[in-house]
Order: structure tokens, then C-alpha cells, then sequence
């Protein structure tokens, strides 16, 4: 087994409205936050995605300056890069697409690096499921973890292809509402179970300020969310909740429930990193001590004596 | 420091619909579900309270079976006990209350057992804050703690009166949308920031399926709910929690954030037990191994190695 994690995913821009202000045009998209996460755990990953002819050279330098192969991130130069608008509520729990324009995405053929075709951690972010499924087609034989994010969004349209996507991975993280429409359970402990017939063996349910939870057979870790008042923009963090997750499984080398569940708090804790500010600007300056503090703190929140 | 336990609140008739059936009219009262909830605990309790000449004497005789003191218990035979029906909706977060008939509580002076003026611990449930008020008055001088659960609609008719109860106690539990509600703040922090300013220093946020904060100064605990797909019929699931709590701390014999910590997830444990059949039934048929097992199941669905 090898260390190495590979993503598949949107770069994007985004343009994000919040009580607290605006974002302007910034860097976005799920393979973005993904591998910015995921490079917390010092582990070589690679992103498989594309981006147009107006993505600025310093978003390519920042994905190398954090160890993020890019050679699977194919420059379309007879597109624009993927975009998105969107405006949250007040709450922050709500918010409205304004626009999506999707660009060089709409003809996407991905090609996974020959390098990271072995890799033993995928990280399926959002995206088409058929691009998820075509990755798939392109790894090789042998034992990996491949684990799956997804929207609503493909679940209204491109039903059946992602069902083919969930039967293929291990993993799959889904938030609460997305669980209960692809299941149409009314527990969250009947719809992990419904989920984990369709092929994963570790159903994890995103609950955003609420954290968490996994299930495993009969399995239940519950992984709080860091209560918090400085949140500006809560873009990401489902994206970044993954990465974390991912680059924990990759660095140690193996899945189990252990190692799933210690996952989950490293992707918790780097979500509550990327919601105190727009875009990636939090996500892409945590330092290696803020990292462990926060693990820390996560760890105190649950921990009692009784 | 004495083990005593007080327990000031409602002891009621409860009619409830829910989507798995109907509970006929049943014991119920906040009062009644602490008292059941706190005596898996082992502590001497009493509970101040009315009820009218339609009480049936077994729900005294269990009372008495619980070891819980009902000199405080007043028989007004000029009355009826206080009366609720309500109805849940399909998902079990919402109800109506389709008729509440207040009776022998219009007129209820509580009184407090003399052998229960000076218990260390005292819990004030879901009543009128006159009533929590005047049972603070007679308790005696000296160290204890006092515990207080309230609700929304003493927060939109008696404020004035509740925010007196407020000052004058330790422990607040209060669900969410209430602390909101008191606090007009916008996140769960900044709400317990506030209330912990007008007095508690311990502020839990019950969260339902969700869980329980717990705020004090800067420290912030994450209590689990456990996730559950045999829920029958919520009511009395913050009592219980409540009794848990404040049974567990007057077991211990003293109020430290260690011990508040492991009181909640008492009281979680306990909740957990209520909703899993109609009114008192579950609650009141704990075994000592079955609490026990549960402990350990909140235990599991925290703990994790990293």
C-alpha cells in the first residue's frame, strides 16, 4: 500500500454572498478544498479535474506549494473555468444559487496521472457522476479505499448513474436532508442502514453545526461539530470535512472503523477551520500547531470521566 | 452535604397522539419524569407538586416504590390534575397542544418538606416561575445547587418573573430555539454567552436529536444523543435528561464541570430510555444493568483514539 490520495472533483470560482460581506471572484470547487484539507495530512495527492483558460497561475502554484499533483488537472483553453454565485441566508444554513455557468465541466473527460492510478485512498468529490464513474474505470486492480461525496443536485438528475457510483466505494458521506431524499427513510439510523445495502460499508451522515455521524453495520460514532460564533462563510466545509477524512485514511495506510472515526474528527476540525472566512483563504493558512490544537480542542469537547 | 434531591414541577395527566399511535391518558409531568428519571440514581428525592381527586393512588404507590418523597405532594380534592393532550407531527420535532387544562395548578402554594429545606440539589422543572420562586424562598441557608428547566411559554407570558428564577439558579437546561428566543442572539454561543450573564453558570442547550451543548466560561462540552429509529413518543425526553442531571449530581455530592459533564450524559442516557414507548412506560422499567449498558453505549459513540 501507498500513501498517495487521489481527488476528483470541481476547481472552480466562486462568488459568495453572506450577512458578513462578499467574496468577489474566488478560488472554489470540491477538489479544491479537498486536496487543501487533505494536504494537512502531509500525504501526495493528486487532483483530477479542469479549469479554462482564465484560471490565474498562482491558484496552480498554490495546489503545488501544498503537494497537490496537478498533472490530471487538464487546462481547457476553449473554456472558462467552472462558476458558481451564490447567497446565503442569515442563518447561514440556507442559501440561493444565483448562477451557475459550467464551462469547460460540461465536456470533461477525466484522465487520472499514471502516477496515481495505484493510488490506495480516491476521493470522489462532487461532481457528474459518470466523470466519478469514468475515474473509477481508471484505476487499477487492487486493494483501495474509495470513498464518495455527492449533492442533491445529481440525485434529482442523474439518479440512476450515481447509484452505480455508491455500489462502487466503500465510503460515502452524504448530509442529513441528501440521506433522507436518496432513501426516503425517516431516521437517519434507517436511511445509514438503506445507504450501506447500496454498497458502503461506512455510511457517514454530514449534520453541519450538529457534526456528524458514521455508521457501520451496527456501528455508531457520533463526531461533534466545534460550536462556534465567527463563521463567514460556510462554503466548503462539507468538501474540506471530506478531504480530511481522506487524507487521515490515506496517511495511515488502512481502513477500519478506528481509523474512519479519527478521520472524521480530523475532517471536522478542518471544516471548522474553513468556514471563518471566504473562499479557501482559512483552509490554505492553517499552520501545523493550529492543526494540532484544534484536534485538540475537538478532543476535550466529548471527552468525560464518567 | 446531604444526597437530597428536590423536585419542584408539573405531576399532570398526558393524552398524546403520535404517528405510531395513541397513549390514552396517561401520568406524565415534568415533575413526574424527573423524579422516575433521578431515582436511576439511587439519591433520596422528593417532589413538590399538586394533584387533584381524579390522581389514582397506584401512580402514589409508584412514587413511593421509586423511593421518592411525596410529602410535598399536595391532594387538592377541590380540583382536578392538570391536564395535557397533545399531538406529534410525522417527524416527531413538532407538536400541537390540542387542549391544556391548568385545574388544581391555577391555585398551587408550594410547600417544601422540611426534610428537604436544606438538600443539596434542587430542580426546578417546568412550572409557573412564581412557583420556582417561591419554592427558592423556603429552601435553607447554605450551599446547594439549583437547577432550572423552563420553556418558550413562560418566556413569552411571565419573562419578568422567569429572568428573577434565572438569576437566582446554577444550572440552566434549556432546548435551543428557546435560548434563541430568550437571548435574541444568533448563534448557540453567543446564547449561552448571554444567559451565563444573568446567572447560571452552567448553561446546557438541549438539542433533541442533536444532542447537548454545555457552555461555562470558555469550556464547551458535546454531549451525543443516541441515534435512535425506535422513537414512540417524545414527551418528557428534556425532563428525564434533566432528572438524569440532577440525580447524578446529588449522587456525587458535588457541582464541578467533571461532574455536571457525566450528569449529562446521565441524563442523555436516560432520555434515551423515555421516548422508546408512551408517557412513564419506559422510563419507569430501567433495570440497574440496563442503564449501566446504555452508559456504555454513550461511552462508544464518543470515544475514538487519535
Amino acid at each position: 500500500m501507498n500513501n498517495n490520495l487521489l481527488i476528483v472533483g470541481t476547481v472552480a470560482f466562486d462568488d459568495i454572498e453572506a450577512p458578513s460581506g462578499e467574496s468577489g471572484k474566488v478560488l472554489g470547487g470540491a477538489a479544491t478544498y479537498i486536496g487543501l484539507a487533505a494536504s494537512q495530512l502531509n500525504v501526495p495527492s493528486a487532483i483530477v479535474s479542469v479549469v479554462g483558460s482564465d484560471f490565474p497561475q498562482r491558484y496552480l502554484d498554490l495546489f503545488k506549494s501544498k503537494n497537490i499533483n496537478i498533472d490530471g488537472l487538464k487546462l481547457d483553453k476553449e473554456g472558462k473555468t467552472f462558476y458558481w454565485k451564490g447567497r446565503y441566508h442569515k442563518n447561514l444554513n440556507k442559501r440561493d444559487t444565483l448562477d451557475t455557468q459550467l464551462n469547460v465541466l460540461e465536456s470533461f473527460q477525466p484522465k487520472v496521472p499514471e502516477s496515481f492510478q495505484e493510488a490506495s485512498v480516491v476521493m470522489l468529490g462532487n461532481l457528474h457522476p459518470m466523470v466519478q464513474n469514468r475515474v473509477i474505470d481508471q484505476l487499477a486492480e487492487g486493494p483501495k479505499t474509495i470513498l464518495l461525496d455527492t449533492m442533491n443536485f445529481w440525485m434529482d438528475h442523474e439518479l440512476e448513474e450515481l447509484i452505480k457510483v455508491i455500489e462502487r466505494v466503500q465510503i460515502i458521506t452524504i448530509n442529513d436532508e441528501e440521506a433522507y431524499q436518496l432513501t426516503a427513510a425517516t431516521t437517519l439510523v434507517d436511511a445509514a442502514r438503506r445507504i450501506h445495502k447500496m454498497g458502503p460499508e461506512y455510511v457517514v451522515i454530514k449534520k453541519g453545526e450538529h457534526g456528524a455521524l458514521l455508521f457501520s453495520n451496527d456501528y455508531c460514532f457520533f463526531a461533534p461539530a466545534l460550536p462556534m460564533d465567527n463563521v463567514i462563510d460556510p462554503t466548503g466545509a462539507g468538501d474540506s470535512f471530506a478531504g480530511g477524512l481522506a487524507g487521515y485514511l490515506a496517511q495511515q495506510g488502512h481502513v477500519n472503523m478506528e481509523t474512519v472515526k479519527s478521520g472524521i474528527i480530523c475532517g471536522s476540525a478542518l471544516a471548522s477551520f474553513c468556514v471563518t472566512a471566504f473562499g479557501t483563504r482559512a483552509l490554505k493558512n492553517i499552520t501545523k500547531d493550529g492543526f494540532q490544537d484544534r484536534l485538540e480542542t475537538f478532543k476535550k469537547l466529548t471527552t468525560y470521566s464518567l
